[in-house]
């Protein structure tokens, strides 16, 4: 019987594809579109024929992808008119986005998994898809491999999402994960990073938070039915945390990771709002996200009904991130037989993004102060005038230097604008020698 | 503009939907259903309307739902022929099936929770809703709130599943895990786990790995594209690990754990095959699947292309359920509205389920034998004879009794046809007193 519906399923006209890109993801979808024909068949209803493939430079070797040559060209945009499923995999903003506004309007679905063009003009894009009554899907976006943006859109569109918290940068959580274990400073696991492929060359869309940035905003996007773009994320990256950072970290028994955070959040005015966010944060060992090691993502939502989830694996790498296209490939194609399309976007709660300064989080500070009476009085009244609470306290007199001593402060959750102010506001008192780690606290 | 979007969807003809059951997860979907009319509305672009809740008794107090007494009836088969949605949340066999296949002849389509009578009559169930065009979801099924079954189906679609490996019985998983972190035996841990509302009056249907079978048969049909039920998985429960197999795994840095396996695997003819099983297994510590606690649930996969995900979350309780079923109901009334249906059962492939026997696994061993030269080679003799090779071999001197001796073996994979020949004979054999554990071991 399989083997008749296979059969069957060939003899059908097949659907057209058109790859934009044959490079690290691109490679691997062509192989797998090639070596999975029957598979893709029989899945969807009809064969997935590659139409033609777009890149920037003909007569490089292409053979892995299985593909013959005269199926290559540079014309990407005579390519897009003549399928029915397109699949842009270059990346950037453009020639990528009028390439796939040029395939809407010829009728085409267009699969993608270029987060930078979608948290810049996202809606944009949707809305043209839904006026040519296509599809739009881009689930390799974010975090690779990890079934995360259709649970998001479709698994949890019958409850309300309270927090994401993502480790949603393989570099980062790398480069941290290596600091941790190691101790090495930020451009020592760099640098061991870029030898082991797991940084590029220039690393600072990854370091400074850039990539995980645009993937935040996809991410409250789909998780507050709200437009969301990269400019409203509030953004630090890591190249500023330390060794002793690292070392405070673990002392407190946390761990430092990168996250992309989304929280459904109180205004003032009493209204809702939501933050978004990437910075670095010290997070509980014994939270999920705490064992993820290497180069791997991993996103943790919390939702009012659901309660805590977790998805976990590879964020990246040609081969898994093709895993998400295809899959994404296989609904617009199931689409295109069966007929429907995919959910819309779903903007209508409209939740304006907090600015920074009124977002509530938590600090850790480390400082360095003279070890005389009075001094704990000092610094508790700075955070008393600012309204911040302190959770906990500690303070271990230098074995070498009886004349200072560390003071450690965790706070409640104030907003951000409150705990920097106090920070700057300790920093200039006389009994302080020195803020040697402030970092934010998340994941409790 | 959001406040206008949720007007015009409010002013649409309602979708109806007729609730089945309003016990643990049913008054959870009514009551998230009435509180979230509003989103409903605005995700859906139609209001829904619960138009009537079955039960088996009215007259008892059911406020908590938020819905008005009327609504509640004894006579379920006329409230599926007035609904354009029908969530089945009463479980077992009948009359679950005979009112599902009701709805489906009034062109209803279906939200259910029943795991069982998927594993048992899916086939059936997927056939008719396709023959009445309309739609099947069961989301909910299996590991209650965690997205896994869209992510299977259709995440995943364009990629070729290996594994899955479950945690998908919280009330096992929590008594394993007390057994784990106190020493307790398994009786305690039970009657521990039923005080605490984590098992039930009568856990057979959890400890015997019943519940866990049901929905292996579930996940591997999805996973492999082949049609599986319940009776084609081997099922081993827990009632037989005993606090010493417990703390043997601990001496081995791995934990016991319920596991709902399936796997693709060779047949001896060479042909594919899968192995879809349910028994308790040690797993290494370090694997992702190791530190689940207490009733939560996880569920590892290994794709092709995708390589290790993980998918964690609480697997039951009214509400995490209701989030699962809801999700479902957004699905299947957006086609309502929008056109199309979900994907259809793909069960293509048609992959034969290997019998227990032939299905490869790895195996612990402790042995009480006599401390003599020679016990060791008459030892791996046995295994020889039975093609099975050794992984790993320990020997320690019992200190208070220099007679005896305790031999631990880890083998390679093999036949569990050949691992159960051998643990045989070698429990025969005159040097060895007693055979003190045998577990499979998995996640390698
Ligand atoms: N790499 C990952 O692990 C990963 C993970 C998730 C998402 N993504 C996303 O996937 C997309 C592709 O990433 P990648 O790593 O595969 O990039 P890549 O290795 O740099 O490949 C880019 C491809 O696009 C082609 N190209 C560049 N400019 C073009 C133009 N103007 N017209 C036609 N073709 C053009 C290149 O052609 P040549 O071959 O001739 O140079 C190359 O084949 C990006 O949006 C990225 O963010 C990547
Ligand atoms: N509980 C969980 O955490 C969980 C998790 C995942 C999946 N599920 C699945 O969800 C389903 C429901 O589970 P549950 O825990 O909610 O069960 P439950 O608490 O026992 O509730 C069953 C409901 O069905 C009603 N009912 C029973 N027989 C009926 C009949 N012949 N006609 C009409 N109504 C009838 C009962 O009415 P009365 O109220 O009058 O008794 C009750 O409201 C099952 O398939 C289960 O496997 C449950």
């Amino acid at each position: 019987m399989s083997v008749n519906a296979k059969h069957e399923a060939r003899e059908e006209t097949p659907l057209r594809v058109a790859l934009l890109g044959c490079g690290v993801v691109g490679a691997s979808v062509a192989r797998l579109l090639v070596e999975g024909r029957d598979d893709f068949a029989a899945r969807i209803g009809r064969p997935l024929d590659v139409v033609g493939v777009a890149v920037r430079r003909l007569g490089r070797d292409r053979r892995d992808t299985g593909l013959p040559d005269e199926l290559f060209t540079t014309d990407a945009e005579e390519l897009v008119t003549r399928a029915d499923i397109v699949v842009e995999v270059i990346g950037g903003i453009e020639p990528a986005r009028s390439l796939i506004l040029r395939a809407f309007e010829h009728g085409a679905s267009v699969v993608t998994a270029n987060k930078a063009l979608l948290a810049e003009d996202g809606p944009r894009l949707y809305e043209a898809a839904r006026a040519h009554g296509v599809d739009l899907y881009y689930e390799a976006s974010v975090a690779g491999a990890i079934p995360l943006l259709r649970p998001l859109r479709e698994s949890l569109a019958g409850d309300d999402v309270r927090t994401v918290l993502g480790i949603v940068n393989g570099t980062t959580n790398y480069v941290l994960d290596k600091m941790d274990s190691t101790g090495q400073g930020f451009a020592e696991a760099v640098e061991q990073a870029q030898a082991l492929g797991y940084a590029e060359a220039d690393p600072t869309a990854d370091v400074e938070g850039f990539d995980a940035a645009a993937k935040a905003a996809i991410l409250a996007s789909l998780a507050f039915h709200s437009r969301v773009t990269a400019p409203d994320v509030y953004r630090e990256g890591i190249s500023e945390v330390t060794a002793s950072d690292v070392r405070a970290a673990a002392e407190m028994d946390c761990v430092v990771k990168l996250l992309a955070i989304c929280e459904r959040q109180q205004r003032e005015d009493g209204g809702q709002g939501i933050s978004v966010r990437v910075h670095p944060a010290m997070i509980p060992r014994s939270h999920p996200l705490a064992s993820v090691r290497e180069a791997f993502n991993a996103v943790f939502v919390e939702a009012e009904a659901a309660g805590e989830l977790m998805f976990y694996g590879p964020g990246a790498g040609g081969d898994p991130t093709a895993s998400a296209v295809l899959g994404d490939v296989v609904a617009v194609a199931r689409h295109r037989v069966g007929g429907g399309l995919g959910p819309a976007e779903s903007a209508y709660a409209d939740l304006p993004v907090l600015p920074m300064g009124q977002t509530r989080t938590r600090y850790y500070l480390s400082l360095d102060v003279a070890d005389r009476p009075g001094v704990l009085a000092q610094v508790a009244e700075a955070f008393s005038r600012h309204g911040v609470s302190i959770q906990q306290v500690r303070q271990t007199v230098a074995a070498d230097d009886r004349s200072s001593a560390e003071l450690v402060i965790v706070t409640h959750r104030a907003t951000d604008e409150a705990l920097g102010a106090t920070v700057r506001e300790i920093g200039d008192l006389d009994v302080v020698v020195g803020v040697s780690s402030v970092m934010r606290v998340e994941g409790e």
